[in-house]
């Protein structure tokens, strides 16, 4: 098998807490493995995030325990017990320590997590385990995505070949806000690759911050996202690092466009992309706020080019640049020049782009080096039938 | 007639901009009028702005001439052009200098002006000024407004009768950002009174902040909007300044809530209402991330007390709290303590009160002196439907 990694093994079963479909996940290293995690910058933080992160800071985990359809946020202490209670059976299950078991929820907030529908799966999950499983491991952490996300490669540094495995689930609260020491994003990434918790953690951070920090769906940010890495270290050797943070930041970078492709209701994935501007943080504040406008992301739904809405959300962003030198593309195609459309044939023009699954807005605002990309998408019908509806 | 502003007489007509109904209005006060203005806050401004920002500077404004259905914005030197010769046609046929001639136009960005439409109606919107059609008026500045917007008042101080007329329009592109030196809203008020310009600047930017800089229906702050208060000075004596600024204030609160109340595709208003911080300021915040919440909003549309989803949102606002000292109720009816939820029984209730066309959820959230208030709205199929068909 090409695309499994070594030291790994995956299982996933329905425990009963979503309405249909598997819900409970494991993965499982032979050994302890290297481990570092980012989580949810929101304040409003769910049990297994509490417990993750006090588990994580040894550096060492051996384990991963997820479950959908039900955040075990806001649930107190009560809510805390339940998960001790279900990492405590993995733990005995796989005869490890409970401090080497890394739990994750997903799923309605407010609601207690039902301890024991998860313990009594414990034993067949373990009996399952399977180092071809992690696309059922995938199925069972999504909530209301519409596929699982999955990325896996290997890259050879020294004449080694190393795989990295990526995991992740969508598809809606989804606006990650991540950064050291906290961070926001269902993921997982497993490698075979013997690196320390502290070089994978320096690797992590910039990755995430040019992934899962560069997209949003809805513009909220979860009580319950974490990334997490381990490194089984089954490759002894260790790998060239700039190669290594190479193909995480990229493994990273396909799973969050899988995530805004994914997204609730979402028909098309637009790249914001801003150029001209003096700093990065300033290109990417505004390729942020235009991507996540109301006004731009009900454009882009109804396949309008709507260029005036684009600057308009640019000029409320708070960061100055000068109206009259604006210019603005759909992918090859310039709709605007010196701040001024360049009327309807143009236009016409975008609007075919804009039937595409994904395409890229490119705003220039003057002549300085730095740019950005921030990834978006349309909200339409199919968004508000979901969240008016579920509970999440 | 009780309702008319001494000083103050309106007219409006069909210039054809808009697909079918009124869509110029005029205004004019018999003498050069006591003005003070505040305008968005957008670096995207449109013509009309840059030009009554420049004109309003003098404290003297005695004509204002809105249209709809073309915001004459991202139109480079043409537009400022074509707003030039619309105030001119203004001045000359009421015989006054064009620099008192106030410019205001609302509707679909990066569209030029059509002048020559607008300057044709100019003999018959003089000739048929009264003090009485000031609902006209309001008529012809709604865009996507599904009524128009008027708030008429009296109020007696030292013995002599004062009035205060408010005239607004909505209805999209609704998230105001006004401060001194410039602020965001179409909102025009005219009063009898006898004030200077910089009182009416003094008590115009707490009332604005009170109001308009509270509320948001969508997020996006347009390249348009303006407030402009004009005072007459029918009535020679001055009144209690503070009796004045408390109508004021009441007056554009009432406007606000209009706007809210008639937010494209509304059904409910939900006054968002945060106590228990330190200051007022993140009180606001905390509010305001609450009622621009996507996850939010698209609750309330679904009548669905997701108290989850409320703090969630709170939580990423970057205002620091105790999350399990949190407490939430729907008007009277408490779902949640201790940043726990407080079962099925209460949220049903909670769900009636969300059937209501206003109500107010109070999120508590410590044990600090200061609250706030922000005005949201609920976001469903219907703002859909108007922003990804309508090109505004």
């Amino acid at each position: 098998m090409a695309d499994k990694v070594s030291g790994f093994r995956f299982a996933a079963t329905r425990a009963g807490i979503k309405a249909d479909g598997p819900d409970v996940a494991l993965a499982v290293a032979e050994q302890p493995a290297s481990a570092a995690a980012v989580f949810t910058k929101n304040q409003v933080r769910a049990a297994p995030v509490r417990v993750a992160e006090r588990r994580v800071a040894s550096g060492k985990i051996q384990a991963v325990l997820v479950n959908s359809g039900c955040a075990n946020a806001c649930t107190g202490p009560r809510g805390e017990r339940a998960t001790l209670d279900c990492t405590r059976a993995v733990a005995t299950g796989l005869s490890i320590s409970e401090e080497l078991v890394f739990p994750a929820s997903t799923g309605v907030i407010g609601e207690l997590l039902p301890a024991d529908r998860i313990t009594r799966q414990v034993v067949p999950l373990v009996e399952s385990l399977s180092e071809q499983s992690y696309k059922a491991f995938a199925e069972a952490i999504m909530t209301t995505d519409r596929f699982p996300k999955m990325h896996w490669s290997s890259f050879a540094t020294g004449g080694v070949d190393y795989s990295l495995l990526g995991v992740a689930k969508g598809a809606g609260m989804l606006h990650p806000d991540l950064g050291p020491p906290q961070a926001t994003m269902l993921a997982f990434l497993f490698t075979d690759a013997k690196l320390s918790p502290e070089q994978l953690r320096t690797m992590l951070i910039p990755a995430v911050d040019a992934s899962f920090n560069a997209f949003s769906v809805d513009g909220d940010t979860s009580t319950n996202d974490c990334v997490l890495l381990l490194a089984s270290g089954r490759k002894p050797v260790q790998p060239d690092m700039r190669a290594f943070s190479q193909q995480l930041q990229l493994s990273c970078q396909r799973l969050a466009r899988s995530m805004v492709a994914d997204g609730e209701g979402t028909n098309h994935v637009a790249e914001i992309r801003v150029t001209g501007l003096g700093t990065e943080a300033d290109a990417r504040t505004v390729a942020r706020v235009v991507a996540t406008s109301l006004l731009v992301k009900t454009a882009l739904y109804g396949k309008d080019p709507n260029w005036g809405r684009i600057l308009a959300a640019a000029g409320r962003s708070g960061i100055s640049f000068d109206p009259e030198r604006a210019r603005l593309w759909f992918e090859d195609v310039q709709v605007v020049e010196g701040g001024v459309g360049l009327g309807a044939a143009v236009e016409a023009r975008a609007k075919e782009i804009m039937a595409r699954a994904e395409y890229r807005i490119t705003l220039e605002l003057g002549d300085g080096p730095a740019y950005a990309s921030y990834l978006g998408c349309d909200l339409g019908h199919e968004y508000v039938n979901i969240n008016a509806g579920y509970r999440s």
